[in-house]
């Protein structure tokens, strides 16, 4: 049963020193903050939130891909677990609260639950999963895949920029790559999984409300286009003569900003670019970029991506540029549940807000979690919608108000006794 | 007076072995020959050229930029010195002609006059010239201006991509920047300047001949524009309200594509491009690009600029992006002179080739040069007409003939005895 008390629980100044005390890990002025996975930024964070764990009373431990988990136990002896998380690596230059709200305020829910005597059925455990982003390996969600129990060998071998592996870097980091298949967690064993998190986007500021309820999370798609054309002297190649790998691509990405932008609800992105041989006055013979494509509609989205294989093929063609594709990722959109949904709604609705339903453009681990357990997520009002940006911002008392719900949402989860 | 022999002079086989080991310096199998300025490889090549000028019995020294000059004395004491020179330094990934065959053709020319016993009456240095290229500080012919007088001290705080500064190079490399002034030669202390060059573009190749004389060299713009947007999240933010630094970018060097592209012979060139912060699903916030733009009609390149000024100015408006501009150099086509074209000419024509005349598109140290004195440029048939590129090829029947007419033009100018 929801608690029908609209009064505030959670402890507001201690979740935002917390936020502000994490957010200095990995910070560079101005520039925001950068916590790759498996760098000593990530190791830091960790730390700070095992501090945290244990003040809340929770039982501490490390699975074996390196999700950080605090464990509140349920009466019932093997009841299956509530799952609340997220994580606390971030894209480069990134923000104070993508994924940090979502660790730091289910601590704080578990840890009010704790000091107001508040026992539940099920157990609920806190995770802090590894590496979300993808900022890394441009391949993200790995401790979220892990748990679920398909994050693959080969998963394993992609590198980061430097050439170090996943595999290297959770060796570096003193884990064992052999062994991440024990971070599994069997059928049956886990109950539910609900995040909190910044929005990213501007619909909650628009609906002038501080929380609202994820209906589902769209479904990226991550390729890497390479173009091969021919690099020769600035000075001395005609316009009609030039095979300009830079050129090609520049009209390839007109393309994606047009067919996406014309569905109206997809969005195509080209986020990183590199190219050679890089001098001023060489025609580029090589660039590389990379699309995220994604729509709440996986149909319109495959179509999207249809058309702009097609274009990128005929620019290419015309061009005399020789064209590779990769696949990096491709997930399905994925539904939230019912279950976590009502709960979620009906704590909004005791709080006196909604519960108002938006979809996620975003993709979260939650996307993974879907193939163990019912999911549902929470979301919090992003300041113009910002995010992945040093300016992201949340206000303390919306993230206050998000982590009454969640409190409330598991609570109702792992059912009050 | 031209000779008037078409029987070859100069020793083939030994430049063509010359070439073959200076190729060998900085060279990366399969992608070709990086040479910056005041770097371990630019050292090696520098003291491979310094124990072949040695070899043909010249007296050689470095001044105070590192242009190593080779000098052959002359009968008339305090005559103006004949320079004939290049460069052995390259772009990245570059090949094993622009540059080493003026070096080393004009060491094989001054080598030949000792050999057979040609006495000038004025002397005849050979040159290679500090960081033509400019692929380190994107600012080029650094030894030349530095010999002309008019490299500034604004010119030696540029930075290379590592933050290295051209003074710092300097300091690195043994040279004191504060002296670079000592570089400067006398006004009338140098009768002549003459590079011989490969063409670096198919109008040789085209018109079936080894060897063209130059009229002109085409004026680069060398420019740089910052585009700064909004860096946000690639999953949620919607198309319409997204300030992508990359697609405005990339809207940019299309229309830079189509306003160089419909003079006929301007060239425009996009040949680096950053952008940040470089995450696979973030917006580009922030992308800096350079623009190569040249003419050998001054009017009609400063149209084009223009033109080209005045489309980014309105896409950047139109997408709500911030814009900068910085001119990182800007030189004047210059023309060949009479008194070089006339000798090389004669040369050729003494040869049976021509003569054949042609511009230049790339830039040389002849730019700078022609502050100080007469210039001219011989050119050998590069095959496909590439260059700055792995593949960048001249016969050695070519070279061969090139030699021979700088050879011959060297002993006109130097005017022998």
């Amino acid at each position: 049963m929801p608690r029908r008390s609209s009064a505030r629980e959670i402890n507001a100044d201690r979740l935002w020193s917390r936020l502000s005390e994490l957010s200095g890990i990995g910070r560079s002025e101005g520039d925001g903050v950068t916590r790759l996975s498996f760098t000593e930024e990530e190791r830091a964070a960790k730390d700070l939130v095992t501090s945290y764990m244990r003040e809340a009373g929770l039982e501490v431990r490390e699975d074996a891909a390196g999700n950080l988990i605090g464990r509140r136990e349920g009466r019932v002896e093997g009841a299956p677990v509530v799952l609340a998380g997220s994580h606390v690596d971030s894209v480069r230059n990134g923000g104070d609260f993508d994924g940090p709200l979502g660790v730091l305020g289910s601590v704080e829910a578990l840890q009010i639950m704790g000091e107001r005597g508040v026992e539940t059925e099920r157990p609920i455990e806190v995770v802090t999963f590894t590496d979300e982003e993808g900022a890394r390996f441009s391949f993200g969600m790995i401790g979220s895949r892990a748990m679920v129990g398909t994050l693959a060998r080969e998963d394993l071998v992609k590198v980061d920029k430097d050439g170090v592996s996943v595999a290297g870097a959770m060796r570096d980091s003193g884990l064992d790559p052999e062994r991440v298949g024990e971070a599994a967690r069997p059928e049956d064993s886990v109950y539910a999984y609900v995040e909190l998190h910044i929005e990213q986007g501007k619909i909650l500021e628009d609906s002038n409300l501080p929380v609202g309820v994820v209906t589902g999370i769209a479904g990226p798609v991550w390729l890497r286009f390479i173009l091969t054309g021919e690099a020769a002297h600035a000075g001395t190649t005609p316009m009609r003569l030039r095979h300009d790998a830079l050129a090609a691509a520049a009209a390839v990405i007109g393309r994606i900003e047009k067919e996406a932008g014309r569905t109206g609800t997809s969005v195509g992105t080209v986020g990183q670019l590199d190219l050679e041989p890089g001098g001023i006055n060489i025609i580029p013979g090589r660039v590389s970029f990379s699309l995220d494509l994604r729509d709440i509609d996986e149909e319109v989205r495959d179509r999207v991506e249809a058309r702009i294989a097609a274009e990128v093929a005929r620019l290419c063609e015309e061009r005399g540029i020789a064209l590779e594709t990769e696949t990096l990722q491709r997930l399905p959109p994925v539904p939230c549940s019912d279950l976590v949904r009502g709960a979620a709604g009906a704590a909004c609705e005791a709080l006196g807000f909604g519960p108002f339903e938006l979809a996620s453009g975003a993709g979260h681990d939650g996307m993974q979690l879907a193939g163990l357990c019912p999911i549902g997520m929470i979301f919090v009002r992003s300041k113009n919608g910002l995010s992945h940006n040093p300016d992201e911002w949340s206000s303390k008392e919306d993230c206050a108000v998000g982590v009454e719900v969640l409190y409330r949402t598991l609570i109702e989860l792992a059912r009050e006794l």
